[in-house]
């Protein structure tokens, strides 16, 4: 940690700095220059809080010189982690497709789905039991029975699969049924949830929250490993910001940046981010040419009449167009799948 | 719900769109203009998804008519909605002073800061048991020890108390011990633990997300009064903004829109919006000034030593001061405590 | 233009808010529902302030129905604007690539860079002549002498050349040496300016502004293209939010959100965007992939002595095989060059 | 400064930083610790971009340690700025109240609201006679007439007067008129324009472009003070959010961020921020409360009939009341008018 003094600090102020500094246990270096004084405090303390030296009188900055994260950090782990569930790989030179309709709404319609995204190209089903909806009166998905409809749709079809889990009570009955728990952007720091999530051996995919920095996504992803699940998925789908066009502003330049921090996979969310059927491919065409290492989205046979985001929804032709395009796309970023 | 056509759009898109409201038990009435064609659909339809209909062919834009929060609006319940618990009166004409530290840390600690604040003026203690912390290295809360003591010293300087419930398995324990619960921020979007919450009956304090909206606060309020409990007091405590001086944007104009918009009481948090000490007294007086109900401060005897939160506590003399500046404004805006 | 009145609202503030439209000069639309009275007012009135019917009591929204633009628009001008400049398309099915320094430093320089990016791909040369810096310590740009050397170097290598335009008296020397003038980020709502660039007939390259709306920036275009400048390309080079890890945040989906509502051109900017050269790569092909005209990049033959913005200046090798990627981008897209 | 080398960085990594920073005559101190190393480098160089340092192989953050700006800096000038034009003062213990309409629409007009405001207690009479307009359809204010007009208001009821200049080439005329010029929030960042003004003698009031941080409010001021014109006075008048019920979030907690950092005067423009007038009067009291100099309030006799911002300006009963409950407010902060 690096104090930096105001250009007027007195020599008491500086003293009582060095001496909280000694108090919390670092070695302290100090550099006085024409103008300013600079304390170098040595040690290693990742949960500080260092607000409490910015107001002592006299100090004009502090500046955290160790990243708040480890686990997650590139720097400690300079290798991609690969993520293999059965014959699905996840992250590295690999590309995974993530598909199926935002709510298992019944047996075959889920298995329907299943089928024609899995001739596309996806591996992975998506379908939500347990649906977080902004309004207490809207569908809030079909529970335990989705969970079976959607195991059986994978099963089926030869894939893996992904479903929503809301609080640490449901992660048992999640594991159960699926391959890969996912945790909503709203959750994503549900810190009882994540320390639940650390406990389990099954891999999870963490939504980046729509207000969250990309350092806390990666503090996130920290709590699930600090536990010794270390099989996260990041995904990117979109934060808030004044634009409103489009529900969310897919923050594609966080898929490089991820990349460069962290180790771990990041993939992303167009469905989610954009709130609209028609931005859904030019968003995930542009995902991937970012470096992302796959894509969440949601299709529906008849998007019309589904009972949760229709209006995000792919119909079933315009995902086999968008997978050939993007076929194309991962020679440019020398990615397979 | 108002469907406003393309100015190009053809005969047959204005029909699609006619005999999709219709399936979807919609009255429609449609004025054709010399540029544009508007269709007004009657119904109510609060947990209706518009995005469909955005989508079809020839749409220009759809409004919603209705409010999507119906128990929490102003328009129902024109009267404001008045908490009494025991002594304590929130909403109306009363200001209500909530303070106390951050974590309860000991026995003492939290009976001594007790005494203080409730000597200048406070009614409410505050004081965590449950700690959210954006790491996982970081001091998590005292757990019921803490509740123990909370509950003690509220008890011995006859307060009211509140502290913050982080998942639904916490709630009995909470109920048990405190006269309010508190959701945090991080949780304004639980709905799992807002549904929760609808099936006691005591007050919540319901903080902003720091990415909500003001109407997504308000359509949090609705799933907890849909489960039966009304006596939800909301809290603005900072949004994220690109200015990152002060560690979050407190809202201040969200008070008097929540007062148009809801009889909800509405309360402040300038501790957890600034994160900054030198910040809090100028936002709180800002709050009141706007019309806010009350605030809720972190006060704590000795903040350079604080286990969490330090920098963002005042010194109990501090508190004394800015309540006595306060006592002043409160009567600009005709409120009394 | 619709007016919903409050559910609440009486006959007498519904009779108030017609004649306030008839004065106005709409005609009025009446549809008398169960819960609520929805006012449809039928006329042209693009320039008008709809806040003060809002304000009148009873009112719960007013909803515009034409956009606010015109020239601009799709609606009215389907087909794809396509300026030609010599050699150069911009539009259509043409990429577009505008590459160079961001200052001319130095007659050399600027025509070494040119010669580099001309052989990688680049048919537009760009280079600043005056510079708006957020410091007033920083170095301010070389005037005329800037302008005289890049003109040479576009002439020397077959290119077209686009140069910022600070404020309006700078329009005459502008136009003298270059084709095509840039309206900076933080220029794009200083309406003298854009009003003098629509008596120009020569193209303007206008970038949105780092906290202006897509409608805005169509908007400011409408500025232009209002004095009778049609040939306006529109640039996306990031909007500010809280994410600070790069400098801005490139909102790709802009770029389908403006093919949807525009028949003007646009291309992106990552070097500003993110601020970083490592990042400026898969942005580019980001923005490709999502359907952008093209690409402005900055470029320099020794970036860590450049005298301004060399943090995000390329290295012409990188330049060049960014041009190979997209090169294969391209064809999933459609587009050629 | 203070570049923090990465974790893992190598002797060469660090040797090729440090012989950088002697390149940019920097003095180098170097901090080895057990897990980083930290150079500490002394010298001023406030215009320099330290991004180019950020992106040398090793390096993991670089930290500025002197403020950017110097003559707005408190640091070098602890005193407040008091400005004094003939009987107003605006700055340390005084409030100034500045008020009037949105645009001078005509000779009477202006000059009964200059009556009304200065009864109820404002000395500065504002009036846009060149009105920054979104859309070119709108009205763009009377010009020279505007001028003439709120002059003659102003010396008939004894104020001073404050308006727009939207470009360099009208400052001679602005300069003949009023006593204050005003720079518009998109104009914060129009450095030509700020340099011109760095070169008159009279005061200018900066607003806060809606999407600037304050550090980048203090460099503009810094712009104009750099000339040789030390009469700032600043405006907080709202950002731009995600929050969208009100036009842009007035960020109160720039108010005593300001009057830390620097020590020119800070006022508010409730006006501009909430777009509606019945928000108003709380975010004045707000502002007042939070420590502000004063506030610049637009009033009109029939709002409903205003040719510009009807909707955000009061009525002159609803200013006179208001003023009532600042006398009150300012008591609590010590202020005087």
């Amino acid at each position: 940690m690096v104090v930096v003094m105001e250009e007027m600090a007195k020599e008491d102020q500086i003293q009582h700095v060095i001496s909280k500094l000694i108090d919390m246990s670092f070695d302290v270096h100090r550099s006085t220059g024409v103008n300013q004084t600079v304390l170098g405090a040595i040690g290693d303390k990742r949960g500080l809080d260092t607000g409490i030296l910015e107001l002592l009188p006299g100090v004009h900055k502090v500046v955290r010189i160790t990243e708040a994260f480890k686990l997650a950090s590139r720097t400690f782990h300079p290798q991609d982690t690969v993520i293999k569930i059965r014959n699905v790989t996840i992250g590295g030179d690999d590309l995974v497709m993530m598909a199926g309709p935002c709510s298992v709404e019944a047996q075959n319609q889920i298995s329907e789905i299943a089928q024609m995204v899995r001739t596309a190209g996806a591996t992975v089903l998506r379908g939500g039991a347990f649906k977080p909806r902004t309004s207490p009166y809207s569908f809030q998905g079909l529970g335990e029975d989705g969970l079976t409809y959607l195991r059986e749709a994978a099963n089926k079809h030869d894939m893996v699969c992904v479903s929503e889990v809301m609080e640490s009570s449901q992660i048992p009955l999640l594991t159960e049924y699926v391959d890969v728990l996912q945790v909503g952007a709203r959750n994503m720091q549900n810190f009882s949830l994540l320390r639940e999530l650390g406990k389990i051996r099954k891999p999870v995919l963490l939504k980046r929250g729509m207000a969250a920095t990309i350092e806390e996504m990666l503090m996130a992803a920290e709590y699930i490993m600090a536990g010794g699940n270390y099989d996260v998925i990041l995904c990117e789908r979109g934060i808030r910001t004044f634009e409103n066009y489009t529900r969310n502003t897919l923050d594609i330049s966080a898929i490089p940046v991820v990349k460069k921090l962290s180790h771990l996979p990041i993939i992303a969310d167009p469905s989610h981010a954009t709130g609209r059927r028609d931005k859904v491919p030019p968003m995930a065409r542009a995902a991937i040419a970012a470096g992302a290492d796959g894509l969440i989205v949601e299709v529906h046979q008849d998007p019309e009449k589904a009972l949760s985001d229709g209006a995000q929804s792919l119909y079933p032709e315009q995902f086999e167009h968008l997978m050939g395009e993007l076929r194309i796309i991962a020679k440019a970023v020398s990615k397979k799948w």
